[in-house]
């Protein structure tokens, strides 16, 4: 086998084996197939395309490329919630403590934010204490003793899937279906899931644009789980607009507390809910979705997965202050308000430019390397819909 | 301007620009732009093709990466024979000595043989003395001297042509029109050349391995050089068998001062006699096609042809008792006859197949680095269409 004769089959939009796959996963991670090798079969993937079964062969030899996380010592069935990332994004926040204090174990390793998307990661370190880089036994250890552990991925997970993620960057390769399905499928997989509840984002503010290209990723996904034998549900979010009403990683974790104690917007109650009330069928805890949604709400009413939340916070060393009283969070020194031109409706919000700007105030990484500004942000008063009053205020930009 | 717009332009089917083009030639010979950038685009160009107007601008390009050859003190017509590349293709070494015999100046660059194609630089060096790599200065006065000189190329014509060749060859991305078109004419063009002859081989031992394909090429070609205002004729030459009777250096030498004695195969004195008579043409000195080819038999029979080379070889320090006394060459040790094993009538020769062996004998080289034995090569006896009978001789294969 050599990487010349998968090239050219590639090229000539012929199929790839399973073992021509794991070749080139293989060999280019070990850098015996060079980058522009590597370059020339992405782009020939690319534009050629890859039917469901070679999808799946890449995703699972991506996953085989580096370690992967046993947690068969916390159950038999590990659920993941992944997102595709967006603006406003702090569903996995609100959402995990919930699952936890419904007794269904969460093991949680989260990405940081790069360009407009945030990262969890980076919000649950805006805590001051709070460490997303604990060792992997303590994280296990974690998770048996409060039922939570929230990290950053701190192993050599697919790094296949790094390597080719960074050339695709490069490359102008980065929206290809089946590698983006196999690039967030293999990191799942990697991480120990064995059944997958995807938040597919949608719209200005996603990679996924418009709803059918946000449909195919979904099938793709979902058509890899069933192949690669891990049960995978997709969940559709909107994100032609931020989700609930902050951007900012101060910003966000104040509104995450408050949605855990019961004060959240439509959008993130919605999201909250569906997504969750799929990790507890998954889980096996309850096939009803609806029943499923009212224990969601029952353990927000009832303070249990606040609770959890100060739990996993304290354990990962978090200052707990902050969360019981979030006046003490530092604050940006400047606001700067967006005031309505006129009376009316708003009509756009477009979470792309939002993003953007929140970049631009240092809320976000334009570079891996770059650091983060938490305390600057975006404050959304007004949403979609929102009646809106001349002179009164739409947004406020808060920097330093 | 950057190259991952470049690329994302070329991915999704759109027309580059003269200056994006030139960009990603300039920058790519530079190294800022890096070889996977580089190999992503090559395969974008390979499955999304170029039209016209882009190849020609590719092919400014090249030409303009490196040195050009300034052959305007020479003449103001510069016409250059180029061969798209096959086996035992003696034709440059036969034709040039007989166009310069016509006096028509003839400043030749030609290649070196890679895998089963030969070159004619290798040819003429496999004569004792020969020199390809004389200096630019010396090549041009030799020209004005003694109306001919044939070198390898010695000067940095195009170098972006040579770093994206290679590139392709790493990359399965030899085989696409526009590439082979631009690359082609890149290097004439740099050689000085305003007029070209080109003999576009066509058959298994031919990179165009059918008709169509090759009438492709010759009309991408032609169409660079309407474009490029440097008049162009391409002749399509069979490639389903070798050309004469001879593979080999040293055997090649041989065939190629027997016929311009006068000994020549059908398929040499029809290739020679063509190609000629478009050179004579686009160099202004006669525009029957049918008398010209008269005025070359007739310096074929008048011996001008003949002394020509002999002037040649001497001129390039070449050792001519070799020539006038051929059995001087050094030999091959052994002689492996192959016997037909029936009557009957030869209706196969493969080239690419002859070609192989011909490597395999040590006739030509795998690699760049690799070194050639002169001496060794095969001999057709019989060619396509001859008549054979039981046990006698088919070809005769030379070895040590």
């Amino acid at each position: 086998m050599n990487i010349l004769e998968i090239i050219a089959k590639k090229r000539d939009k012929q199929e790839l084996t399973k073992e021509e796959i794991e070749f080139f996963v293989t060999e280019y991670t070990k850098g015996t197939v060079t980058d522009y090798q590597a370059a020339a079969l992405i782009m020939a993937i690319y534009l050629n395309g890859m039917n469901s079964r070679e999808t799946t062969d890449l995703t699972m030899a991506m996953t085989c490329s580096g370690e992967t996380l046993d947690l068969s010592s916390i159950s038999d069935i590990v659920v993941d919630k992944h997102s595709t990332g967006g603006v406003g994004d702090k569903i996995t926040i609100i959402l995990m403590p919930i699952i936890a204090s419904l007794e269904i174990p969460v093991a949680k390793m989260s990405g940081r934010g790069l360009g407009f998307t945030g990262g969890t990661v980076d919000k649950l370190e805006s805590i001051p204490g709070y460490s997303a880089s604990i060792p992997i036994e303590e994280f296990i250890e974690n998770v048996k003793e409060i039922g939570i552990s929230v990290i950053g991925q701190t192993m050599n997970l697919a790094p296949a899937d790094k390597k080719m993620y960074a050339l695709r960057d490069t490359i102008s390769c980065v929206e290809s279906m089946p590698l983006i399905a196999s690039s967030i499928m293999s990191k799942k997989i990697a991480a120990g899931a064995n059944k997958i509840v995807l938040e597919v984002t949608c719209g200005n503010g996603a990679f996924m644009k418009n709803k059918e290209d946000a449909i195919k990723l979904a099938e793709e996904m979902k058509e890899i789980g069933k192949l690669a034998n891990k049960e995978t549900v997709c969940v559709l979010t909107n994100m032609n607009e931020p989700i609930g009403k902050t951007i900012g990683n101060t910003l966000e974790i104040i509104e995450a507390v408050e949605a855990l104690k019961g004060n959240m917007t439509e959008d993130i109650e919605t999201i909250v809910t569906t997504i969750g009330a799929y990790i507890i069928k998954l889980s096996g805890n309850g096939d009803n979705l609806e029943e499923n949604k009212l224990k969601i709400m029952e353990n927000i009413n009832n303070k249990k997965a606040y609770n959890k939340f100060l739990e996993l916070v304290k354990k990962q060393g978090g200052d707990i202050s902050f969360i019981e009283d979030m006046e003490k969070f530092e604050k940006a020194k400047y606001i700067v308000p967006v005031i309505s031109k006129n009376n009316g409706y708003v009509s756009e919000l477009n979470a792309l430019t939002v993003g953007k700007i929140s970049v631009n105030l240092g809320a976000g990484r334009m570079k891996k390397e770059d650091g983060i500004d938490n305390a600057v942000g975006i404050m959304l008063n007004k949403k979609i819909g929102d009646k809106v009053e001349k002179r009164r205020y739409l947004s406020l930009y808060t920097c330093k």
